[in-house]
């Protein structure tokens, strides 16, 4: 049985709570935020404090807090010999001087939205092998989802997360602001959306691209650029366009 | 009970009798194709010919095959009374000087996959009220998102979707480029992907966007510019930014 203190009330904790909270294998010993009206939700299932020397001892501290915060609240745990893992994407491991770990699940949380967390990939590394194994151990306690990720590699997952979801996401927001323009309910397009993003995570982007750039169909996207109104749209049509024809 | 025959046999076509064959108030009476082999998978369940003199008498001539072959064989068809429609989301309504219809269902067709299609909207247009009102209740047969497009809708949404769906495709392609550059699993990133649809989809993309764009981190994109490889990636990165920051 792994003992674990969650350090943080927020979006990321109170998932990570609730999925620790139904495993065998962990049990959540207590819960740790400065401000204590954030803790009631958890008053209920476990022990909670708003203050550090409070905290009781545990296998694990988990950090889930904002990212400029992580090193310094590592800093004031008061058990020199225990292991600290925050789940921060763009933080490297700490520099606390003790065992210490990366628990980063890969996934955006929203308060409201209940999440299958067995399918949230966790990114995990670790100062030390002994550290590693303890991590890669709590984290399978949830997710089936396990990977190992040191610092570097996360940088660029969280580059890669940037197109494949932002920027996704704007040309989602593009495409509705053509839709609306024209009194066209965006739902018509949600189906194909859907099914686009299955057949990209079904098979590799690359191989199922489509559409006229791809097939370097000039006549259409000649007509399509008189139809975008602004000199950005046509800009950023012309150097995606680019992107798929070059393969790049 | 709505007598129709389907010309042509390609993915979209065969979509359609599936759909067309479940339902109650529609009988599918032959399938068309100019090449006999083709209509093998349909002599099972309807008569076939790959005759044009044979075509039978029906309600609706339902077109679907390559855009720039519909019009020369909607002139074949030797009913001149009977309503012609065709499923391109490109053609306009057709000039063949008698009632006909466009029937345009939005949606990406792979012939392995099982779509179900109630779920797939229907863009409907027609000559005439008449028309309309037949074209209506024969898409109502299949689907329960069935909308009034007219030409020019179409063709802006043909536009939206080469954005929400060609380009948001493409951004996937880079993120898993940029994965395979580092050796990471791209399927680290697919829950992301599908959460990132699911809420553009449950929401507007426009309010639920995030990442260093949004919210003019500059810091971090300053950072992901030194990571990216290419000058086209860098500008490529820049400009989808710009559009992000200024809700363009």
């Amino acid at each position: 049985m792994i003992k674990l203190v969650i350090l943080g009330t927020g979006n990321v904790a109170s998932h990570l709570f609730d999925a620790f909270f139904k495993t065998k294998g962990v049990v959540v010993v207590q819960v740790y935020n400065h401000k204590a009206a954030s803790l009631k939700p958890f008053a209920e299932k476990t022990q909670t404090t708003s203050a550090l020397n409070e905290l009781v001892e545990a296998d694990i501290y988990l950090i889930s807090v904002k990212d400029d915060a992580v090193e310094e609240l590592a800093s004031k745990i008061p058990y020199k010999n225990k292991l600290i893992a925050h789940t921060s994407g763009s933080v490297p491991l700490l520099s606390v001087g003790q065992k210490n770990a990366v628990f980063y699940p890969l996934q955006t949380f929203s308060k409201e939205v209940a999440l299958d967390f067995s399918k949230i990939p966790l990114c995990i590394e670790a100062s030390d092998s002994e550290s590693f194994s303890y991590t890669e151990a709590l984290a399978k306690q949830v997710s089936n989802k396990v990977f190992s990720i040191d610092t570097k590699q996360r940088k660029s997952l969280h580059l890669a997360a940037v197109f494949a979801c932002n920027f996704a996401n704007y040309m989602y927001h593009v495409g509705e602001t053509i839709c609306h323009e024209k009194n066209i309910p965006f739902e018509i397009l949600h189906p194909l959306m859907a099914e686009t993003t299955r057949k990209a995570i079904a098979n590799s982007p690359k191989e199922v691209q489509t559409g006229p750039a791809k097939r370097n169909d000039k006549k259409t996207m000649g007509f399509h650029l008189t139809q975008l109104k602004t000199p950005f749209l046509r800009k950023l049509y012309r150097l995606i366009s680019e992107g798929i024809l070059k393969n790049q």
